[in-house]
């Protein structure tokens, strides 16, 4: 089988890389021409443009948000391109409305189109751990289903409407984002009775929460220190509009999601952008003078 | 070591029954007589009042909430009766600021007095496998750590400030409540696009989110089963009102804690006092028009 | 001067007649055509097409919302008709963005553009009795003032960027929507204390807030008769959403205004959509026990 | 009639100097004695102790909030001192659940209690222009209603609850709260476009807002100038607690509510406990980068 993959940044790199390793034939291509010349030594064919990336038996995209998924794909030859038994696979976090017109516009085209966005940061895309949710059409799946077996560690197939995969992963990453705001507040809290986020965060991820996430960004906010950036705050507040404006389009009144959106607008004002996006919790314990930075 | 055990309902019956096992004297008191029969016949001593239960080397108390613990200690002879060397124990979630007040009122007594709450239901006090946030003067915490470790699985000792222990465990209920909370707007959005909250639960419990809290709270919101009851409603309500009251009385605004209070007021009015706390989760599914109970 | 009026509705048509009535040359035009006749019976000529309304020496706009907009202004042949002298007042309540991309594009085809939202519902418009906020370059604001006095009681002039027009009006729609909801939590409490809403608002609007805005959506409230509306529910939520995109695009939290937005999609929910956006009060009032409709 | 007046302060003194004029026989008590020689120059008789002031046929206490008004009447011989005919009218701003409690103290021990708080500031306490809101047995009402007559400009009777009169004047301060609060936003929304807060303002009140409140708070959040305090934030706040504490007891969510407190607890972080109250809206503007002051 013969892949297409668009969009060799910090995730796609790897995921091509894992493809490759699996024995498929992958084209790469990345507007950035520089940033497929590591796959190109390990075996991949660079496409010089969009259209020779997309005409592959299978095409996946991988990009970083709505206005480049529209740009590389409703913008460009990339449908025309696409052959006949074609199948698109868009694997990036973008809007449930972008889900559902991209899904239409394929259909349209008589051509196949599943949303598999994915849970899971680089070192996770590295090591085929990710785990992939998966919508479209039953046969546009099973297509799919070894490249998908090459990247992920489990692929939840959640019906034919491409939307709905959207929505789980905007639903996972505004989980998250709670779960970053409401450690703020705790530590806040605790801070003020003489309690160290640390020690909060240590017994929390021990007791009710012994979970990755909890230890993760919990020793994030205890420490203070939020550079580099995992996954930067601008991305973070990205994905909660994005979690509001699926919300919004079905009349879903989200207010964590509301307070979260507000305290990362607050958050950019104190000039956190490229924080990693745990920095949501320094709103509350900056306002609560329990600032974890000295 | 003698030790008198005050207050023996859903969690304290199996704590005194773990003491008894451990080979310790123990001297139960419960308001409610016929509540002390079965730890009798398993050899406790069972004392006709307050004063009884306090006349021991060690006195945990174990009671609903902070009138319960006020009345009985506060507002009764157990201080007269502790012996001077007697160390109280209390063990129950109750407010930061009745935790200061104890502890003030021991030392003034010259008693000593360790804030000791658990995380953990009654299976896991059975099991002996609570884990408890311990506060107090440091010969006071050693002195009662073999019976603590009677009763639990891990011991965190927090400091010599009896309301640091308090507001630990104020704090572990805050994340659980707004666990609950924002598991419920993300099922309202998911189930909005045609996804299942059970699903949704499934997929973000097997990727981020791998840990029992997850499962349980988002089984039963997926299910709508909220009764009986595991912790009520209402007592889920009182829980974040401790937190909203300790952090008020130090100038922290937690957002999230107010809209779970909120949101808690309105499952009352609803009529789920008595469901399980994790039917905060049907006030923001129900206002979405997408209620999981038929 | 020769005025073009585009947009007859309840709005748009009274403040088209009082041109008439103050002696201009009025062109109107409607999508359709029926509504344009009355006006013509009372001297106005009719535009066959955007073309022909647009050919005038000042333009103005008064439609339902930015797609409206956008499509007779952007979409169409309205840019080329009008004259190089020419200038297009907007006096509907469109978002900042618009306004910005409007004042755009008119500068970079060298035409004129002031953008001048107004205060008011349809009999302060058959009045003269509207407030115009008016933005804009200081020639062109100059040039149409003697239309805006035939149209207001006042035109507050905010400078030359369109946006700040936009926003004012925004900001007013923000603060009635902002009262309502406040009005809504406070007749909920005072009715669970057997306090008429009725009584209430009485008391409020004789001392504090003796005015024409708490009366009459104080009196919507209490009586609970939201039908028919004087301005609908959904175009409520549409002015919000105006307000929370503005404030997204400077990062500007607006806590208050999420909530109201959370509010009015809870009310859609509830099926409020056709009443008077007053029934966000609703809202609170009902999740409290105390709605005032039987 | 002899009237006794209890706390003299800001509000007491300019309303016992109106009873005075108005040819009552007055006796005051203020714990400071120093505060009572004025008025003893202008005719009043000073009372030695409570018991002194509260021998009277009718006393007025005016005290700073719930813990002054207990300590004064519960926690003293007041309730033994006043005649079987006395009537108590409590006209400080206290907690409904304190009304009521003095209330049902009041009728147990077979005396009269008249809840009667009241909007206005000193000024208007100055020129007997409060408005007065009042709750009781209809003939203790009657009874003082001449007394209340040469006090305010109008009384608003609302039957026999005392706990009624309470939640209207808590209410009113909620909504002057909630209108700050909102005022804050929208200054920090046009701001942030380049209007000035003050030109906002001034259109509010010129257009849809033209009332002493709008325009004397949004005087001084356009100003930035807190000092000296016509109200201190402190007092705002607690305020603010008490609609709380009324709305949770009753089960009502007041989402505004929750937020006003959540900003006046960073207010007082940020050391605002002394501006005016108005100093609510500097969170929103400053979290928005457009603080009105310099």
């Amino acid at each position: 089988m013969k892949i297409g993959f668009i969009g060799t940044g910090a995730m796609g790199e790897p995921m091509a890389r894992n493809l490759l390793k699996a024995g498929f034939d992958v084209t790469v291509y990345n507007r950035r021409t520089e940033r497929s010349a590591v796959l190109a030594a390990e075996g991949a064919h660079v496409a010089p443009n969009v259209a020779a990336a997309a005409a592959q038996d299978l095409v996946i995209s991988m990009l970083a948000d709505d206005q480049a998924t529209e740009t590389l794909v409703l913008d460009s030859d990339f449908l025309g391109a696409l052959p006949p038994h074609g199948i698109h696979v868009c694997m990036a976090t973008i809007s449930a409305a972008l889900g559902e017109r991209l899904q239409a516009t394929h259909a349209a085209a008589g051509r196949g189109y599943v949303s598999a966005p994915v849970f899971g940061r680089p070192p996770a895309a590295a090591a085929a751990q990710l785990f992939i949710v998966a919508a479209g059409a039953e046969h546009a799946l099973d297509a799919c289903q070894p490249a998908l077996d090459a990247l992920g560690q489990k692929t939840f197939r959640v019906g034919s409407e491409a939307a709905a995969a959207n929505v789980i992963k905007i639903s996972g990453n505004f989980m998250l984002a709670s779960m970053i705001e409401s450690l703020g507040e705790a530590c806040a809290l605790s801070a003020r009775y003489g309690v160290a986020p640390s020690q909060l965060v240590e017994i929390l991820t021990s007791s009710v929460f012994p979970v990755p996430a909890y230890k993760i960004y919990g020793g994030l906010i205890a420490s203070g220190q939020f550079e580099p950036p995992g996954f930067p705050l601008r991305l973070g507040l990205k994905d909660i509009r994005l979690a509001l404006a699926a919300a919004d389009s079905k009349e879903v009144a989200m207010p964590v999601a509301s307070l979260v959106r507000d305290h990362y607008l607050k958050a950019l004002t104190r000039g956190y952008a490229d924080f990693d996006w745990a920095a949501l919790a320094l709103v509350s314990m900056e306002d609560a003078g329990a600032s974890p930075r000295r």
